[in-house]
């Protein structure tokens, strides 16, 4: 089956229109006829080259909404016609421990991304800026009734890739939450620990979002540029989730943890980081890091997010502006998601 | 009460013997007459200077056992003729919600030290290579029979710095253990791993001493200067703990951990550690740190050793050879803790 979609051609160069391939139907698979694509900021990275080398045409694409459009003969959680959702991957091994304790996202033989990542069968997969996509029916998400499919589709990585350490690390009543940064992740994030009972606070450079912010359920907003920030708010949170990928100064921000308090990474700069041992010991602190989610889990949060009317909040665009999209996400000018129309590409 | 000491006059001089006042037995006090102390490496950093500026002349010592020869009016929890032990705090304010929640280690206002520590009527604490110390009741340990004098020292500091990070991280049956060097501490990491019934991995610099740690309780012992160690252990540990103090390659034995797995410092390197953000969020892994523990829980470690007949590997000095113990320690030539014979003293 030939579909429209867009490609990035080349490392750095602008996205195109062009048709891919998909695969047939198998007795496992799920044909869905996308409506939405939701653009993470990692996949600039990924076309851009920022994470080595990658198999050019990339159709990038992870946060992927739309209704199926046929189903293989052995498939019984997905029926023609239901919503559902795609995510960071599109298949793993399992079997190994990690697989099978429902944390695909780690699969000891490495999950399959969903764009330019190398599938089981050993093709290579291409992402949702696109009009259809043909997915393993065990990793395709329920969308449930009552969140936009526009809203929805952002949810399917910047969600769980903040709901899921949310959860981990027990956000919840009784508990002080920061978030550092507000924006794709930033504002899933304060949405989901609000929703959780969390007491939640922004710690982003400037108060420019603050308005946002409170608006989107944060208890408190402060600007890490202010040196006062630091002092005022030292010890005070449980945990403290950082979701910017610029490089931070790990030991001020683990110095605002309370005892057993825990700072959690989901961004990923490229440089290390220092972190003074004195730091965690001082206080049996605890720096971490969290990958996006499991499948259950993934569910779990999209039921989350329905039952308490959580969406992100999205600027839905047409392909032909997905370039110009890219440059606003870099130049951080999107509140909070851009979202591309999938119907614009037919 | 004047009584007899050895202490270090100045930054990295040797320590000489002298006298020190001792405070008179208030109504919250305990006076213990000292049968042993343990030389920690903190003492030989401290009196170095390696750690900033100390009150000189410092009598360092925070591996106390000993008698109790006085109790104050309002004691009840210690009786004339107990033995009893005090490790690295002899105070803290009580009242923060560290305090409260039994981590007085971490008390806001700062726990105050066994030595060189400014006690909350401002005097100068000095430590245990001494024959007498006076300490508030509620910051001295019961040392249940069955754990010879000399041997229950050292759990004082080295024996509740390990077991605590061990508890919290849930060292026990099906639970793949690492320690990171088979010193003063992680000897005692080895053994009550061990006794909590996890699978005990050492991980040393080379094989030198292998056949102590196997007998000590580990199931297995790497080399770390062997670079296959780090492939063939890709993944396996739940816990590394991490006893050295010398700066180590934490993505190294961060990539040693499984899915949620903790790599725990308590040894403090001087230095900043570099962490790739990766090495936490590929695995959803933990870098922590960990400080002493508690006074109840001290208590609980003390119990647990009894109940399971853990005690030092100790090599008994008198009170004249602290110097060249020290040089001893420096040099890693000691199996695995010196306990001066406080006897030696009077």
């Amino acid at each position: 089956m030939r579909v429209n979609a867009y490609a990035a051609p080349a490392a750095g160069e602008p996205l195109a229109p062009t048709t891919i391939e998909r695969r047939d139907v198998g007795p496992d698979d799920v044909l869905i006829e996308i409506e939405f694509a939701g653009i993470c900021h990692s996949d600039i990275h990924t076309v851009n080259g920022d994470w080595g080398p990658q198999p050019f045409p990339v159709v990038p694409g992870h946060e992927i909404v739309g209704v199926v459009a046929e189903v293989g003969a052995d498939v019984t959680r997905h029926r023609v016609g239901d919503r559902v959702g795609v995510g960071c991957m599109v298949n793993s091994c399992g079997e190994c421990a990690n697989c099978l304790g429902g944390d695909e996202q780690y699969c000891v033989q490495g999950m399959v991304a969903t764009y330019a990542g190398t599938d089981r069968d050993g093709s290579t997969t291409q992402g949702g800026y696109s009009t259809h996509v043909v997915v393993d029916a065990g990793y395709v998400l329920t969308v449930p009734e009552g969140i936009e499919a526009s809203a929805a589709a952002p949810l399917l990585c910047a969600g769980i890739t903040t709901y899921s350490p949310l959860r981990r690390w027990g956000a919840g009543p009784g508990r002080r939450v920061a978030v550092v940064g507000l924006g794709g992740l930033g504002h899933m994030a304060v949405k989901l620990a609000h929703a959780m009972g969390a007491e939640v606070t922004v710690l982003s450079q400037s108060l420019k979002k603050q308005e946002d912010g409170l608006r989107l359920g944060a208890d408190a907003y402060f600007a890490t540029s202010d040196p006062d920030t630091f002092a005022e708010l030292a010890g005070r949170f449980d945990l403290i989730l950082n979701t910017v990928s610029a490089p931070i100064d790990v030991n001020a921000y683990l110095s605002l943890l309370a005892v057993d308090g825990a700072l959690v990474n989901v961004g990923a700069p490229a440089e290390p980081l220092a972190v003074n041992a004195m730091s965690l010991i001082g206080g049996r602190r605890t720096f971490a890091g969290s990958m996006i989610g499991g499948i259950a889990e993934t569910q779990e949060m999209l039921d989350f997010c329905a039952e308490h009317g959580i969406g992100a909040e999205v600027e839905v665009i047409t392909a032909d502006h997905v370039n110009e999209a890219y440059e606003r996400v870099l130049a951080s000018d999107v509140r909070y998601r851009f979202v591309i129309d999938a119907a614009t590409l037919r």
